[in-house]
């Protein structure tokens, strides 16, 4: 390593984790106008990583980024990303934490040297609440699994915290991700809420957000990890596989149904969630790691009068809440565990294997 | 018939149409407390008379008048109504206009001989908004298959128009259910709003309703309907079957993405139809008359950032809205025929066979 090249884990196509590459040699990129180089101090796992390395964003999705241009058949990298162009080698990473150590033309000069947590959402700055069009940090451009990532900056926030590099680094996605459920999903005081994979970064980031709502937070998660979920602040944990739900939720909460369910999930589970719907009930996804195809009865949504809601990219103001949250302690850090970011694939490995409950993050 | 029986088309069970008997001898019903009773000018037809007769509304669904209660196994008398309480004998009908000609006790001496249009949602008023706990008209209690109907005066709109009896009896269910998708789906100027079973009572009104809010109506119907659907004012008509739905679109308005689909028909046109909406774009369904089951791909709901809605109890001001735009001819009656009570089972026939556009209402 030199003063121009750095450590990097490289992405260099769609496929398995062998398309992960460390390299020590590899140029430290220059920051452009608007843009700050940020010094990585600690940057989290997510899905999205391995699903962007697996192409599991289908062309046919069309995803946030997808236009028509985007989604020509001739335009193969496009394949996998949100639909959009995906450009090989790329580093992955979204949730990074760092400190701004160079700032590129037309950036006020008071952002150098401060720490700084990333908003991984890209978007166009001309029209920042339009939800086509974004990209996705480490998936649009480089993220952090690399000692040195640059962004625009608007998407740096200052943050003030006595939490490790590493414990910040848990928070971007899963935070995000949650609070923009609840956002579309109306969540407040009176709400209950079912969440799915309660263990993982964004249900247990849902949890704490649910709490701080003043609504009511019913998990859902693997027999062997219910008590650490409970620990992190749900009303209730109901063990999977679900069997009889309403039964299950009427035991736990005296109700047999719930106003909102958050699921991540999907899968077989999926009807049993929409059965626990009380009639004028909310359903919010960001996720389906269980399978996205689902059987959908169309009386049930319209005869109970639900509301399905999708939730991918939040307005930007969300990130900024968020960091408040994280500042004022109404979000804990849910730190798994911490590799060096030469051991990325035993990272991922123990990510996949889904052992953990919260967050895992790699320091360069 | 006597001062004290009437005329009235009984449906005596679940089944064909083999169980509704015209009968002269009916008991005509007396005004309870805070009840009009109305003499019928015409009763428009709806498929909720169809689907309640057959028991389409099963148990499972658990409708907006569902509790635990009522959903008990031992409730046999509740199965296949809206997932509450149906009883038998009933008289069908929930598209209403009479004159009241007999009032209840604390109603306004006002309202006897008003021209009146019934709202078929039954609430509980001291709890209007309510979603759970409605019946309709027609199914939780006696409609308008009859000479003679009563209600709570509360149901009971005051209409002034020049319209007949038969044309005004097309309004109720398909307007007040447009209405509600249009609302729930907050459809405004700019959106573009694909329609599917444009030539049907609720798609007809859905074109005249999202035209008065300066919105876009595309409709769908079969080929041999759409001259009659362009002319109710459709924006554009596609033909069933759909095939290319984003070329079809683009012919026709010069893009291939619609920002809201309002469906009352599902079955196989459904992954279509949602592959119609571009990101953030709203479906909103109140029936499923090709079928409910559909296959629903969570990556669709939620990497565009959809919402699907369904609409089946509106607020009670929406039926005096309906009133007013009826008033001022901002929604014109489409009467395709009109029969005699006495010809119920011709007219159910000419319905269900669905060669007509617009609305089929009977007369006493």
């Amino acid at each position: 390593m030199s003063a121009t090249t750095m450590r990097a884990m490289i992405l260099t196509g769609h496929g398995g984790p062998d398309r992960l590459e460390i390299r020590d040699d590899w140029p430290k990129p220059e920051p452009s106008l608007g843009e700050v180089r940020v010094r990585v101090g600690a940057c989290g796992l997510n899905n999205t990583d391995v699903n962007t390395r697996s192409g599991w964003y289908s062309k046919s999705v069309k995803g946030p980024t997808a236009s028509d241009a985007t989604r020509d058949p001739d335009a193969k990298k496009a394949d996998g990303a949100w639909g959009g162009a995906l450009a090989f080698p790329r580093i992955q990473g979204a949730d990074v934490v760092g400190t701004v150590e160079a700032i590129g033309e037309g950036v006020d000069a008071a952002l150098h040297g401060q720490r700084v947590l990333i908003d991984p959402w890209l978007r166009d700055w001309s029209d920042p609440h339009r939800r086509t069009g974004c990209g996705y940090l480490g998936s649009e451009r480089d993220g952090g699994y690399a000692e040195f990532m640059v962004v625009d900056h608007r998407n740096a926030h200052p943050v003030r915290s006595d939490l490790t590099d590493a414990e910040l680094a848990t928070f971007p996605t899963v935070c995000t991700t949650a609070e923009n459920m609840l956002e579309r999903a109306r969540v407040a005081q009176g709400d209950t809420v079912l969440i799915t994979g309660a263990s993982g970064g964004v249900g247990s980031a849902l949890i704490q957000l649910v709490n701080r709502r003043g609504a009511k937070a019913i998990a859902i998660c693997s027999q062997a990890k219910m008590s650490r979920v409970a620990s992190v602040g749900a009303r209730a944990t109901l063990a999977r596989p679900l069997g009889d739900l309403a039964r299950a939720l009427r035991d736990a909460i005296g109700e047999s149904s719930v106003s909102v369910v958050a699921d991540v999930v999907g899968g077989s589970d999926f009807p049993a969630l929409v059965d626990a719907l009380a009639p004028g009930g909310r359903y919010v996804c960001s996720g389906a790691i269980a399978g996205p195809i689902v059987e959908f009865d169309l009386r049930t949504l319209y005869l109970r009068d639900l509301e399905f809601l999708g939730a991918t990219v939040p307005p930007p103001e969300h990130f900024a809440d968020v960091v408040r949250h994280i500042e004022k302690g109404e979000v804990r850090p849910l730190l798994a565990a911490t590799f060096a970011l030469g051991d990325f694939h035993e990272a991922q490995a123990a990510f996949i294997a889904k052992d953990h409950v919260g967050n895992i993050v790699v320091v360069p």
